[in-house]
């Protein structure tokens, strides 16, 4: 069993991992973090966990994290960068479910996150952990960046058709939607039930973090300039990411059905829908799995995919865990067998 | 005090034009039909009507009809036409807030709806209810199409980019999302609760019926072909529309917000939101406003212009009162002075 | 016209009151103060208003509200209390929305809110402004407290029952349910809603603030102890309060029906459903009505009353405005006559 | 590996059954069948099962079915007792989720299910699926009834109560509310989203046929009268089932913290809080869990139990995977060791 330490257990990604890391066969808990709430039970926290996670939250010290085979950093962004080189020194593994690692140019992490990168040096060792991208690098790695909710469900739908040159790189968009457990559990007006539940909107037009990182990834995958209109939306539930991505078909006839489940044939938690279905989120809900699905309406050259995630499952915890499995080389479905809640 | 008829009051959209016919200051509701429902009285139907509206529901026969001084239908798309050049003939002012009327070529009708046109002379005089576009037209008017939801929240939106030629309207894309209640009041497994809570995905991508309806409009307004990609959503709420539009600019440097403030300047009902905010659809709930914002993000050529009503106001019923004021000449904002429902 | 002060504008309470303050037509919004938004404008906090309500937001001061013919206070407990002496000296009307002059006990307030109260005098002049219970004592009023939401509703349910003591008043049971709103606007981890929606839980069983509110209106109905167990839950939704009233019946043979029938007979905004009916808070939603219907199931002695209110009209802002034009001997329907928004 | 049967799996009830099946480490699916569903892969209807589960649905006929060692039905009421007594005589063992078993008396099932029982004899010999009361009787049945979801929320909770003969139980309440869900899946426009959402209502006070139900377990732990009042509502979210229970003591000075930690100490998925809390429905999203709080506010002599279930895990599917466990002598928790989805 790997010894497996969680910094910063009282956030969403926080409690989501504890619910994926309980009943995982292979791993146990043995530190759980919290400045907030030391000497609390997690259970105490979260009703869920009574009778499954017992451990109280401890002061994040170096002693009982060094201890650890493999930290998780679910903390607020800027926070894992301060710890991180000491661990991976002390020969610990370390995925970040922050942004601290995710863009490779300290300028436009500086930019984008408005404060300086302290260890630009680990950062160059940081593997981006979206395995369907990166899978024989995550293996090797020590340090994992978990990418970001949004980026994962736009990369994995834009990807096939960046990859093989299919689409204009240059005028790709980005229509997204979220719950609202990815804004996090933070005290805030502006995601009390009372301000978001029925009713939507927009935000961030003007830019989002995200943007950097969604196109960071596409300009991987050619060697035109990406440009990308990203527009994220905030949806009245509670778990689930729905991106709709617009591009110009720059080959014609091409089956892009086909594209798509060749690219993902061999992927555990891509599923390619058959022709003309419309992926939910809900058939995600709690689950490490992407649903895609390709269109191209009226047979014009606009081609929409559509692809849904749980943002706290494959857009946070259930991809580092995915991750963590390839780290150690576990089965990668280790833990996230589950099959989605629904209704 | 006019007398007002009304075929068809047991869908949403009938429901809402009773709460808005119910404090009208200028009309009296003469008779409300229902085929289903004959009998039974409005309120039994609708608790909220309790104390407003006390008729019962009749039989919709052309005699009780044709005494009015104008009818709406808010009946199944094909039944309108079947009943409405008889009442015209009787001097009978008509809105249809169904699809009859919608679309100029009986041909696209014919595609997209399945069925033959029946009056093909009627829609030849019917004027597209749109007042921002219309407002002449549909004073003199004596049978209003009213326009769908989706394609007014899309059309207020593009119109002062297309109108001025300011974006390429071969390449237009309106990424939609709507509220169940557009969706309307049959009974049917997939509006269930337990269908579409917590859920969101897309519909329709391959083709919906408001496609050519906002193609129609758009085409109205500029001399090119126009291109258009229409993916609507299904939102986990009961009311609202929300468009995030997207066009690619043809000419640099235009002031966009100016635009859109001149454009709707002396429009009562179209609120152009300040620099970089971004409208909700809760701001609308209940009132026959559209609330508009444009963005140019990262300063690329790519425009986005968000867009939202309430789907059975301004995208229904509302907007059907609001060309009932013209029609009649009155304060076009007569009985729709409500303040949007907030929180 | 009357002019009209608003102190606390902020809150949900503060912006329902805006909503009907608006459209009322007999009176004018002279000021809205808020300590934390002076100098914005109201609208920029609250997009529904854009186009209703201009006016700033000013510092709380005596010389502008001792301007107004009358001043709401829609403030956190105890605020209203230190400014409503002066006002009253300065002739203005006071309509209190908070708790600071409910409960006619000083000790009893100082129990259950944790603070002296300021100006017992006052509170001696103060009117319960329940207008079914009250309407002639506030016609006369200068000062009144409006009632509690949870109150309201399960005043008006209990009422006609224990004023012709139908029940054994001590053992009463209040069960009831709200949404999310009438906890208020401020940012709290408590009423995010990725922690209370799709879910539903009981709160403050061992003793709420409105539990000494809705016994002492009853024990003003009876010559008996009453002897009351309330127990609040939260509801995943906005608007609405629902109240499940249980009592033991010591008559046979009495027509409940029509001892609420006779109750309510001439009460503008107290609806009697017909025998068998079970309200849906929806059937209020943004109205200053009261729903209610009385069961007695399966023939047993148990009586289940079942009342429903908008939390935020009925059961504060709508209920203010019928207190106002109470005192003003205004129709007491004035601004009042919206129908609720369904669905 | 045991091999499974189920009749009747397009329903809510249905799809939780497979979820939980589907990873259940001692069993394999072996037909599932659906008459109106016939060749179709139940993928195909529930995404949430694409490449966990891909048999089709077949006819319900007796070949298939007898070759099974456990058959579940989750059929409408009436059904499972028509094709039960072959399946026993044919050596299988039959788990219904229906209500075909669970009343005793036939005249009562006759009284509240409007059909006469078909097969009385069978009926004697069913065992009442709580496995809290009835573990060992299930340990030896062939067949088992499995109870609804309001029953066993309020069992669970009264229970400890009513067998030490603390309350009086001619005089139990309570009252309820429970998520859509619990309606089924069957197409209805009382269902709808826009009907049910944002909204709130009782319904059933009349009488609804889990009263009988609940009054049957209950008198079965006093020699007593059971007096009940059952007042269920609807909830505007999807899962979850809360009891408000309330009753009179009829004993001083008992530490009923103690009472129900005792009782519940040795059972696997009853979960007593500490004092003074109060459990949620989101703690038992998707698990088999019942979480229950006592209180005796303000000390007085009402004592008011909480109880929180999923109405399709231990109200339904999770409660008859409980079953299946102890009918097979598996580990009672087998396949049931999820940690709810929260948020």
């Amino acid at each position: 069993m790997k010894r497996i330490g969680l910094v910063g257990g009282t956030g969403y990604t926080g409690v989501e991992l504890l619910r994926l890391l309980a009943t995982h066969p292979e791993v146990e808990l043995a530190a759980i973090t919290s400045r907030s709430e030391v000497g609390k039970k997690v259970s105490e926290l979260y009703g869920s966990l009574r009778g499954h996670v017992d451990l109280p939250f401890t002061e994040p010290d170096f002693g009982s994290l060094s201890q650890c085979d493999l930290v998780f950093f679910a903390t607020p962004n800027g926070t894992a960068m301060k710890m991180t080189p000491e661990l991976l020194e002390a020969g610990v593994k370390v995925i970040d479910l922050a942004a601290d690692f995710r863009l490779k140019d300290p300028a436009v992490w500086e930019k984008w996150y408005g404060m300086p990168h302290d260890c630009v040096d680990v950062l160059n060792t940081a593997v981006y952990g979206l395995p369907e991208l990166n899978r024989e690098h995550i293996k090797r790695a020590q340090l994992v960046a978990n990418p970001g909710c949004y980026p994962t469900a736009s990369a994995l739908g834009f990807m096939p058709l960046v990859e093989q040159s299919l689409v204009d790189p240059s005028h790709l968009i980005a229509n997204c939607a979220s719950g609202v457990s990815g804004a996090g559990r933070g005290a805030s007006v502006g995601m009390l039930m009372g301000e978001v539940g029925e009713s939507f909107k927009a935000y961030g037009v003007k830019g989002h973090r995200h943007l950097p990182e969604i196109k960071q990834t596409l300009s991987w995958l050619t060697d035109q300039t990406v440009g990308l209109t990203f527009v994220p939306h905030l949806l009245p539930m509670i778990r689930g990411i729905h991106a709709t991505l617009y591009g110009q078909l720059v080959k014609q006839g091409v089956d892009l059905q086909k594209v798509f489940e060749d690219r993902y044939a061999n992927e555990p938690f891509v599923d390619v829908l058959p022709v003309g279905e419309h992926p939910e989120t809900r058939s995600v809900r709690g689950v490490n799995h992407c649903r895609i699905a390709v269109h191209q309406p009226q047979g014009e050259n606009t081609v929409v995919v559509l692809s849904v995630i749980d943002n706290l499952t494959k857009g946070a915890a259930g991809q580092a865990i995915q991750n963590m499995n390839l780290m150690f080389d576990f089965d990668e479905r280790a833990g996230l067998e589950q099959v989605a809640l629904l209704p």
